[in-house]
Order: structure tokens, then sequence, then C-alpha cells
């Protein structure tokens, strides 16, 4: 299988450059009966949208899905689900003055090394405009884990440079353009972005996913672990420099006393693991922890080569966010919701399709072979 | 594709259960023409085992392998190569006692709510027992990589509970049993070993791996980009709840002239990236860093239920690692490599097999299609 | 991997219904630097498409192929290659009548017993209206295999019904709209149709495709053979019963000593294998033939059900072929184009990229692991 | 994935060469609490092995199949189960004299193409000795497909050179050691191969598969068809040249009106199809037929060339089949049942694990997302 597609069961291909005639997705593997129209696509695509406030980049993208194929009166129909999105506000001029230059920290050298060709408008296939498309197969992923298992999948900025959250309310997570767990701190982190935004650089970020109702019983040994699965999805998005699971690399310095989560009448007692225990979900709520990295994109000069090797000052003037984990919060959920409803089919291949009741909480065992 | 195979084009498919009568692998899509027999496998087995010092499992693994298959007259023909290991320190009755009761922070309870059935001697399946074959299997990997390719693949114990090296001497690595690259912090960590075991308890470790002589151009982007495919295979092993490349965590509160890395004439000044960028090897050394948990293994007692759903203390007497990370070093190298390898062989499917020179390092850019 | 994907490393998905808004493909893993532009597709499609003639179904399908992403500056870069059909012939209205009943010798019941819901408009997706997207893909299969390793790929009709053909010319087969491979019998073959039509009934057919140039090595022993991944694309084509290579079903009466080909100076003196030894391809001209069944959308009724299990009585009133075989010569040629390309980017994957002098004929014998 | 692996979730890996040490296989994807112990392949290895009459390869084969992991207490666990059976019998220096020369109609010359390397004793990996391990894991398909649904997989030959069965009685098959369904005709059947085994050369034969009981919705539109994937499967067995399902190659001269099957209250009213429509299982009865060649090891003379090019003379005076499709018969079975369970697991995944009662057969229908 070549390496455009995510996911064995629930497979995803996806296509387009940043400012090629339009990306796209194919979603194949959906199950019949789903209920599914182009207005389930809007919320999650404006959450990752830029140009929705100061604080990314200003490129405008419309987003509007239009479903293809695999939808019939409203219901997906099990055939493949094609989504296209039509690239509005490309302006390719913007990187005319970079195509014969290596921007560092982007894929533009070693595009060029594997491939002998590219395409400089925007990073072409490297840009971050593809996870529109994870974004959009994400929704439909969400939808059928909601309405399948009831399960549910939230993200959240943990860390925003040095700042990190002084409370947590979920409910306040949805309501300022940080993804953000505490309101009181918003002003201070427009005040924050503000300042980075005049000085011309650009900062780090970490997202928090969490996804509850997992029922006990995801997830493949020993080469298709839950755990394993959900790390290779998010290390995939664009600016990605870590993964944690659980108490993550907090770990390496903790006992084992501390670590392993007692199990008592009522159900574990603790989650350090983060809800995987051997690759499998255990039941618990799925806890998950990415790094992003600093844009490269900024408008303070650096040094680098042309494609003759010649050295170069590279500046970029583009349209760029100062902080791409903000945007990246909705990115990591759909690439979390992928794995789980992949996992969740391949699952019930094996093991069937007859929901038990655990010990304690929902679990998917097998009954017959 | 079931998922006990890892791999695209070096598939690794592994078997066998932690007391069963044998474990093993078939390593299919291996080229011909390499030299192989069964002493190659024994250095890095040798490493990897329990019993050779009193700070690792007492288990005595013999793990003498079989070449069953693909190598005829001392050379790999091209076809898949079975390697065997029989078990033959499998001290079943010390797993009578949990066969109904689930062990806290172990596999027991998921696998037996994912399958209704599980084989409870030494974990079954979820032992780290299988990670012999991963080493064995990453053997072949790292010779072909260094002979085709001059790649070689270094592994180090860059954090023991709360110590951390003092210095760098990669000259060191194999002269300890932890794998240090401090030479005189070796009685240090005997030590605090020493107290661990003698404690009772277990404390986590982070590992480090590099890989130099990777060229530019290895990694697929956007499904199989090696970050994310390094990032899968790590936290695929056991007790891993953490992966980073390059600067990792780190990289959240970096300014974004920080982290990218400047090219000057003669390459990359920096290595922030760790040697991956748009997923794509860079020509860098290829850096990546792995948390391991404490082991939930212990003679302490903790909380639990048995099959019934009734409370009980489950107490660990078999033999087990104080830190399992430790050992763990081999098996994080055997995961890069097999991933590498994979990459190489993807890269010379899609791009073909003539490495000309880059601007400052080596190179195999596509030159026809 | 979900099943609207084809091939290995050359991985092509395809997507839409009849009377969607769209069909399309992705063609993921065609290395870099291969020239593409919409008017390679004109030729293929076109011989293809229905209404042209009297003889295929009068459905008048533009097809114009639309490339959304994959090309820069009229070249392929590596990444995925998203070609776009939209449907503008699709008379939906000639489907209502069979919206609650099922077609005999259609997938009508099957798509309704497996999914419970379909689209009934021309078939859904069951349609060999998505033979269009297969031919589109086969357009760069081909192209890559003729400049690459000048492998020519060419199909004709071998019958038509009862009707053989009296002689072979092969610059005959792209003169006459049934691909028939010689020029007199034409005229007869005319009437045939005409007075097929005017009945009513439907005929089947049987194509042949033969491969030339093709080196010695491609095919991957012992579940990636080249002959069976031939059986299984040429199988997989609406409509097809059967799937020969070389003799075929001519085996079963034959002697050892007759269908052995024997090996001279010169190289094989025979071909009754039709180019393929153990599944590898021996440098002969690659030989396979194919059976179409009739179409059984009739304007003569047969008795059926509807969804509620009532007898009923089924008239197909659109617009079909009254032999489905005709159209179905460049297919075979796509679906054989695919097959040969993916197996010659898995082969370069394992054996490397070196073509040797074989000791009659061109081979790509691995010479370094 | 590299090309040892058969099926997607239920994957079969196998390795091993004719006459090395061992050969065998990974069955990975089979569902936990299928009782399965080594007497179960048993009566399937003694049917498809040599050495039982005259009329087959005087090589005898043991054939003692070892269950090396994936069983616990006599039940599956849902982990692979690896099969392992030592070579016993192979007389090596038989294959001495034709190490340096490429017998035709075998894969010799192919494999050393493609390789560079081949293991030239009793064909290497290209020997049929390898589809013992496919009838191995035949044998836990076809009693998962019993137990769980029901179906049961009958093979017969169906012609024998010229011979075609006068009559078919089911219970005849396995009282004869051709799988012959006409009793009557054995002892001419016996005379026929007395006389042809004097004569020094072989001839090809027939395979008839019948798989009853398969319920309506089996199958993966469009590239995961159940007829496309039985066709790959089979034509991928040693010496196969042809695959049909249904009428197959009789479909040609067809009209529509007799080929297509009419639907009434009792359902189907005949089977031309074969039990598929659009790729997937309709309810009848699935049938295909399978065409082998006649063996080219002979030990009449035949010329050929050694590995400088020299001509050379070619006998084989191992121990051969004059007939390979005789014991070729359970291995059809074996592939039709590893496609149907792999299926099976397929379709559960998609379509959910409810069977409902179809219009007047059994049926798998998605009842829920």
């Amino acid at each position: 299988m070549a390496s455009n597609t995510f996911g064995k069961l629930l497979s995803v291909t996806t296509f387009g450059e940043s400012h090629g005639p339009a990306i796209g997705c194919v979603v194949d593997g959906c199950p019949p009966g789903l209920a599914l129209g182009p207005e389930d696509f809007r919320h999650d695509l404006e959450r990752r949208a830029t140009g929705r406030t100061r604080h990314t980049s200003a490129r405008r993208e419309a987003d509007e899905v239009e479903i293809l194929s695999g939808v019939y009166e409203g219901v997906t129909t099990g055939t493949p689900i094609a989504l296209l999105v039509r690239n509005t506000d490309a302006r390719s001029r913007d990187y005319d003055r970079i195509a014969d230059r290596f921007r560092p920290g982007h894929a533009d050298y070693t595009y060029w090394q594997k491939y002998g060709v590219r395409d400089p408008r925007g990073g072409g296939r490297s840009s971050a405009r593809e996870t529109t498309m994870r974004v959009a197969a994400g929704v439909i992923a969400k939808k059928w884990l909601a309405q399948r298992h009831g399960v549910r999948v939230q993200g959240w900025l943990s860390q925003l440079g040095e700042l990190v959250p002084a409370g947590f309310d979920a409910g306040a997570i949805e309501g300022n353009p940080f993804f953000w767990p505490h309101a009181p701190q918003v002003p201070e982190l427009e005040a924050y972005m503000d300042a980075l935004r005049k000085s011309g650089d650009s900062v780090g970020a970490r997202v928090e996913v969490v996804a509850e109702g997992v029922p006990a019983g995801w997830g493949e040994p020993v080469y298709g672990k839950l755990d394993a699965e959900l790390a290779g999805a998010l290390m995939g998005i664009n600016a990605v420099k870590g993964v944690e699971v659980g108490d993550g690399f907090a770990s390496v310095a903790q006992r084992g006393t501390a670590h392993r989560d007692p199990i008592g009448p009522g159900g574990f007692e603790s989650n350090h693991s983060g809800g995987v225990l051997g690759g499998i979900s255990s039941g618990q709520p799925l806890r998950c922890s990415v790094a992003f990295k600093p844009t490269s994109s900024l408008r303070l000069p650096v040094g680098s080569l042309d494609v003759e090797g010649n050295p170069v000052e590279v500046v970029t003037t583009g349209r760029h966010d100062p902080c791409v984990g903000i945007r990246a919060t909705p990115i990591c959920e759909a690439m979390v919701a992928l794995v789980l409803m992949d996992q969740a089919l391949r699952h019930r291949a094996q093991c069937g399709d007859v929901a038990v009741p655990s010990l304690f909480n929902a679990s998917t065992q097998c009954t017959t072979p």
C-alpha cells in the first residue's frame, strides 16, 4: 500500500497540494446506514480554519465540503465516501521567491532530495493545508463513534510556549480561539500572542486529547497496539515532535508502586496508563499529549542555500500562524477518532460485535469465535 | 493485514507466547544476496537477554536462533527468513496463582476483556519475551543498512529514574550492563539498582537512539512519514509511554528562531529537528528518545479483582526486571533499524536506486521515473 | 486496507457511483518525473466510452479528466495524483422503476443483502461506470511502463458469441469498433450485433491481452505471483467469469512433453506458459484471456422479486450494451498495466534497480542486496 | 506488505523451502475460542500428501504439525497461530545435477533471473511442498466456517487429461485416490495413470470446488470482490493456468436470457453466476473450477541451458507426480476456505455481526452502522 492512505479498515486516502486546484479525501470502509451531509463537516472545519482570529494565518479558507460519492439519500451506503474542497484563496505569488531555495525548518530540502522535483507553492503537499481533509474524515469517525459506542473525543491546548493552564474547565475550551481550558487566562494569552506576532517570532505548543467512553478491548497486539497507532497518527501531523500516552515522560522518574493503577470493585483507581494496557483499551478515558514545534515560517531572516548550493537569506512573507499548535487541536482530535474507529472495526472483525458487560465498565469481549 | 506483522516491504511477523513451546518470526522482503548465519544473532540477543547481571530478571534465556528458511549456502535468497527460538527456561508454575486474577499495570485485564480467553503464563503474548524476535529481525536490518548504506544505529540509556548522564562517551555504552554513556557513574547506578531491588519497587527509564549515515530522502509523506513510523514502532514496545523526535517536548517552549536549523554551505548548522523534515530524512543524524514506565510486577502487594470480580491482593513473585528500560536499549535500536530498512526499500521502489550527491550530504534523490 | 484500493506500491483508489455527481480516483506511488497532462487520458477513455457506435450503450459520456493533484508544471511530483470525471449524462429517471426490485444477473440483490441500503441509480457503485477510472489510472501505468521499460500492452476481442477471428492482424485491432484482429470479418460482426440488438438479447465475449517487453523477474512468489495478481485483477472487472494465463484450460488435456517450453540458445522455443513461470515473468510475451458473460440488462422480461418479496417482472429499458465485452478491451489492458507497474516497483524495492542482460532476454536480476 | 502473506484479516504467512529444515506458517487474525489441536490437521494433510498411492510422488512426507503458539488449553486465544512441519524425507542429492541448469516449465530460470541466487533443491521455495501449509491453514478456516456459519467446502477432480466424470455422486469423492465423483470410472483412471507413468509423460487436470452454506453478503466491491479474490487465490497455486467462476468460459457463447438467473419466491432458479453477483455472495452455492497444467518434471529429456548459457539436456529423475492436479483438490479447497473466512471477517467489520433472514436465504445484512 502506498503512503497517502491511513487506517486498515477505515481507510482514509488524502490528496492535494496547498495551492493546487483542490484537496480531497476518500474514506473507505465506513459502515452503511450512517446519516451524513455536507453540514456535518462545518463545525470542525471552522475550528481548524485559518482566518478566524488575528492569532492564526490570515489565509481565508472557505472549506466547503462537497460529498462526491458514498452517500445516498443522506445515508452512507458502505461504498467509498469522496470529499472535495476547492482551494479558493491560494495566493501562489507569495511563494515565487522561494521556489529556488530551501526554507530552513521546512520540507523543501527533503522533498527536493527525495523526488528531484517539488511543488514549491505554499509547501505543496507538505503544507498543513492537507490536514483539512484529516479533520473532514475525522468528522465521520467522531459521528460514528458517538452514535455507535457513545465515545466522545475532546482536545485542548495544554501549553502555549511557557504558559500552562492555571485551572481546568472542560466547558471553557470551545469558548475561546485557543481551545484553552481556563477562561480567566485568555486575555493573557491574547497579549502573549500579540507580542509574539509583533516580534516576528513563533512558539511551540502542547495539545492534550482525551477520548471518553472507549470500551475495554480495542487495540491489536502486538503491531497494531492502540497506543502505538495513536503515536504514529499524532507524530504524523505536521510540526509534531513528541507524543505521550498517559503519564508519558513523567513515567521515567516514577516508581512502579506509584505508576501501576490498582483495581477496586468500582474499577481502576487511577489512570497513569492513560487508558491502555498491553496495547488494548482498558475502558478508562484514553489520554494522550502532543508536542508541536514553533513554525519556521518567519519574517525574521535565516541563512540557507538555493538549489545550486549558493548561500541565500530566507524571509517568509506569506500568511502564517505564529503558533501552529493552536489550530492543531481539532486535527489531533480527528487523528484520535480515526484510530479509534479503525480499531473498533478491527475489533469486531476478530472478536465479533456483541458488547458484553465487563466487571466494571463497558467492554466488547469476544463471546463466540 | 492482521496485526502481528510489522513493516510494509520488510515485513516481520512474530509469534509465540512467553511460556509456550517457542517464539519466532518470519522476515519477508529481505533482498537476496545478504550473508547471514545463526552467529549473526548472538551479540544483540545477548545484549537483550535476561540473566546477564543481577540488575535484570534471573530468567536465563539461551535464545539460540535457528534459521528455518530463506538462507541457502549462507546467503539470503529473497524468500522469507523464518527464525525460531525455543523457550527453555519457562517456569509456568510461577504464574499459577495469577491465572484467575488481573495484575494491575499489566495486560491481563485487557486481553481478557478483548478475547474472553487468555494464556496467563508469564503474560502470554503480552510478555516482553516477544521482543526477542524484534531484536533478531533487527539484526538483519542493521546488517543490511550497514552494508548497503553505511548506516549505524546506536542506543543508550539516557535516564534511569532521576539519574541522568553526567557526560557522554559513545565508547562507554557497551562497556557496562546499563548501556550508560558515562562510565564513572556506573558504581552509582549499581548502588541505585541494588537499593531499588531491595525495596521491592521498580523505576522508569529513558532510552535514546541515534542513527548515523541515513541519507536524505527516506520517508513517505503523508501517512508513512519516517518520524510517524518511528513513533509507532517505539510506542509499540512493551512499557513505552512516550516518544520524541529531535527536540521533542522541549520544542513546546522554544521560539521558531531557535528551533529551525539554518543551512550553511556545509549543511545544516544544528539539529533540533532530529534529522527529519516533513517526514523525510534530511541526511542529519536521526535522533529519538523513548520513555519506559516502571514495571508493575512487584513483590509489594496491590489491590485488584479476580475474574469473578472479587477483591484480591496481587503479589508478583516471578523473576522480573526492576527497570525494564535497561534491556530495552537493543529493542529500541531494532525497531529503528526495521523502520529504516523498510523505508529504504520503499524509497527505492518509488524513486529508484541510484544514489546521487546532494548539495552537502548523501542522498537518494530520484533521477528517473 | 479497505477494498476500493488496488495495488500495493502503485495504489489506485477509485470512488463514485454511476449517477452520482462524479467518479474519480487517486493514484498513489507513481514515481516523480513522469510527464502527464489531461490530454494523455483522451485516447483510452474514448476507446472505452459508450456512445461511439450503435453497438454500445447510447449513454454519451464526455469523460473529461481533471487532474486535481500530484502534477506540477506538467510532471508528476511523487505525491498522489487525483483524477476527477464529472457525470454529465446520468438519466436517473431510467432507474426509478427498479429501485424497489432486484434485476436478475445484477448486483442489486447482493448489495442490498450486504449493506441493507443501496443506490439503485444505474447500479450505483456496481456499475461498469467505475471502470472509467481504471482506464484512466491504466493510462499512467501504460505510459510509465512504455517509457521506463519499453513494455507495450495490447488487447483485442478474440471471441464474440460464437464468432472467432479467422485471422490475426495486430494492425487491424484499432481500426474497428470491436477491437477485432481480422478486418474482413467486421461486416459480419456488425450484422451479428444488429440482429442481436433487434432480438433484445445480449451475448458474451472473450478478450485477449498481451504485454510485450516485460523483462524477466517481475512477480512476487508466493502470494503476490504475477499470474495470480493478473487473475485477481481481471476477474474483478464487471461481468468477468473466467481468466486464463498462457494455454489456460487447454492445459488440462495436454501432455507435459507438449506443454513445457524448451529453452534453446535463442531463448524459449514456445510459450505455452504465457510468459510466467513460478509466478515470475520469464521475459516472453505475457498472455492472458478473459471471459465476459452476456449482460443481464435486457428489455426481454424476467421474473424476480421486489424488496418485500413479492414476485415481479423486470424489464430493463435504460441504455445498455448488447455485448459488454466489446468495450472491455481497454479495461483489461488497464488492469494488466496496473498489475505490471505495481510489480515493477515491488521488484525494484526488493531486488534493486539495475537491469542486467539475461542469458537471452531483458532481465532485472538482483546484483546487490 | 511483502508477498508471502495471504489474506487481509485472516492473514496466513508461509515460509520454508522444499528441502530446507522445515516449512511452516503463521495464521494471524483467527478469532479466539475455536477448539484446535494437532489432530485437526491430519485428515487434510493426508489427503494432500504424496506417497499414498502409486499415482502420486513416492516422496513420503510425515507432515506432523506442531502448534507453536496461539492455542492455550486446546482453544485459540486470538494471538497468532504458528504451525511447523519438519522436512523429514528430503533427498537433496536428487537435485545435485540440476543446480546449474534450468528445468523447462519450472521456476528455475525466473527465480535465478529475479534474485541472482536460488536454492535448487527440489525447487526450493517454488516447490509445491509449500502448499502443505496452505492446507494446514485451510483446516483452521474450514473448521471456523463450519462451526460459525455452517459452510462446507468440497472439491473434486472434474477432468483428468481427456477423461471427464460420467456421473456425479458426492459420496464417491473421498472413496478413491483421485477425488473422482463417479466410482465406476476409477479402474479406468487407474489404467490411464499406469499407462501415463509408464510412458514417462504427465497430464493436466481440472478441479472443481463448491462451497455450500455461504450466506448472502460476503465480498468487498470493488477491489476485494469475492470472485476476484478466489481467482487470485486459485491462480496462485502451483501449476494453475485458468480459473472460472460459475459458467466461466462457457458464458462467452451464451445469450443474456440464458445466463441471468431468474429469482422466484423460493430464491434463484438457476446458478449460472456461481453464487457471486457484483463480487458479493448471493447465498447460492459458490462454484469455481481450476485448470492444472501437466507437470514438467519428466524423465523424458528436453533441451535447456545451463547458467553459463550452454545448451544442455534436462532429465528429471526425482520423485514426481504424473498428474499434479490430483493432489491439488485439498489445496484448492483450502484456498477457497481461506478466502471465505477472510471475507467473513471483513464483512462483520464493516457490516456488523448480526445475521438476519433474507428474502429467501441466509444473509448477513447490515442492520446498524
